[in-house]
């Protein structure tokens, strides 16, 4: 099971750090694939606007960059109402310190505000653990910022088994390491920074965004030697055109490649890499996206509404 | 809208301060009246067998007590998936301190123990304005101990209408003051105590409890003077004995009513009172009062997704 926040248009960050990932699982596993608009919600309550055409650009990008939607199960987590069931019965036995010790709980308080430290906010890991129990999911892919999140999940299956008899999964962490995908500024590639390389942008786009991109700033002259080691153009040559890496090293620290050349043949590879994933982008239509997720929805509804049965019998509701 | 939590066997209490008043609304307001197995969850988490027999016995004893569910609309709160919903999506604006701040939060956790401090727990008070305001009810009855859930509520809207545009109705306040009921022991009715006279006990049983009542400790012998103002047994001849109320004042404070004959007269009066409904009781079966639950459901179901849906344009959910 791994979910996606629909929070706008995907990046080269996303395609790397999850797309990728998800073809990958659709091909060898039952994947239960979540566009997580609830989780959306949690911190972008007042702009939701725009969720709604994100979820929409999710599905339209996993589809474009090879998920399998015949074998994996592509789904809209508010479409699930057994999701938003199972928050509230499990929210019952979860003690408030439980949550309020998650490490990332009182950091995202400081760097995004205290409008953030809203009641659905603190609850965001139980909700993480709701998506995976529901779809009975045994083994989730974690970065290692994670890992506590999916700790506090597993503590929260134990006590209900304890306390109702072995009734859900306890999911198991697959760790990932996924490459640092930086943005054109140098710093993570992300939304909100307004640095990224978007799955949509054309080619043009594109090119002007990586010439825009810093480099190391010692290298001010074409000849000067660079160091690729503190690149961000060279940080996404490693991903976008990796037979190639080990010369553009050799040729950055001697001197011999000028920052313009190294950019625009990383343009050349950004947009090879990407023109499938483009091309196949533009032949799928907001409607297809719409009724794959809703075919998916249905698939998932089915698993979900199971689970609640079992978890409703065990805590002796009617 | 009303609710009451299914926690087990009804008693006197309930039927003076809930089951009159919901057969009252029954016939004169189109009334929502919602048995509340998750608010039971909430303070029970860890001993919910009796959950789902509860919910028939609540069920049971509002027919008896002559709820029109031709009229008002009886349901079980756990079988509207749409509140599990409402709660989540409003979880995302509601700020942590606001729930932190009810007076009842803290009083109730020293008074039930740590465990209680569960995420749940905390959130209480907005599954409140959920139930009413899936329901779009526009008046709440509430005991003036409960106007600080509501005027919660009350903000809980008025801050999601600030940022979704006028959606959610903004309910009402309708103080009610119930007449004190005590239990055999003096202290509240309440089955935490052990002190209940159950709508379900057959006469015999009510007259044993009521013999079993403690009195004014002063009033020692039969001649003794007594003191109604301070006697549990006074307090119920106001409940069930009212026209004979002025007279018994007079005879006990003049020691002419000893509290043997006061009691049988009581228990009595009980029984007389309780008779119509303890026979009514007895032709209600299990399966006339689930299926009552089911058509109250699906009744109540359908307003709530209808403002499920108004909720999820409101937020720009798809």
């Amino acid at each position: 099971m791994s979910g996606i926040r629909p929070t706008g248009r995907l990046h080269l960050g996303h395609l790397v750090g999850t797309l990728v990932q998800w073809a990958s699982f659709s091909r060898t596993d039952d994947a239960f694939l979540e566009v997580a608009d609830f989780h959306a919600l949690t911190t972008a309550y007042d702009r939701s606007e725009s969720i709604s055409q994100s979820v929409l650009e999710v599905a339209i990008d996993a589809l474009a960059a090879g998920v399998d939607v015949q074998r994996a199960t592509l789904y809209v987590q508010s479409h699930v109402p057994e999701i938003a069931e199972l928050h509230l019965l499990l929210s019952m036995i979860v003690p408030i310190s439980w949550l309020q010790r998650v490490p990332t709980f009182k950091d995202q308080i400081v760097a995004l505000g205290p409008e953030i430290a809203t009641y659905g906010f603190l609850g965001y890991p139980l909700l993480q653990l709701v998506d995976v129990a529901v779809m009975r999911a045994d083994t989730v892919p974690v970065g290692r910022d994670q890992l506590s999140h999916l700790e506090l999940g597993r503590e929260i299956v134990r006590r209900f088994n304890h306390l109702y008899g072995p009734t859900l999964v306890e999911p198991q962490p697959a760790l990932s390491e996924f490459p640092d995908v930086p943005g054109t500024d140098g710093r993570k590639m992300s939304k909100s920074y307004g640095n990224t390389i978007d799955l949509a942008d054309d080619e043009d786009a594109t090119t002007k965004k990586v010439r825009s991109m810093v480099t190391d700033p010692l290298k001010i002259r074409r000849h000067d030697p660079g160091r690729p080691e503190v690149c961000p153009v060279f940080k996404l040559h490693q991903i976008a055109n990796v037979p190639r890496v080990p010369a553009i090293e050799a040729e950055c620290r001697s001197g011999r490649l000028g920052c313009v050349d190294c950019k625009t043949e990383l343009a050349e590879s950004l947009n090879l890499l990407l023109r499938p994933l483009r091309e196949r982008r533009g032949e799928i239509s907001p409607e297809l996206a719409a009724a794959t997720l809703d075919e998916g929805t249905e698939r998932a509804r089915a698993v979900a509404a199971g689970t609640l049965a079992t978890v409703r019998a065990a805590m002796h509701l009617r």
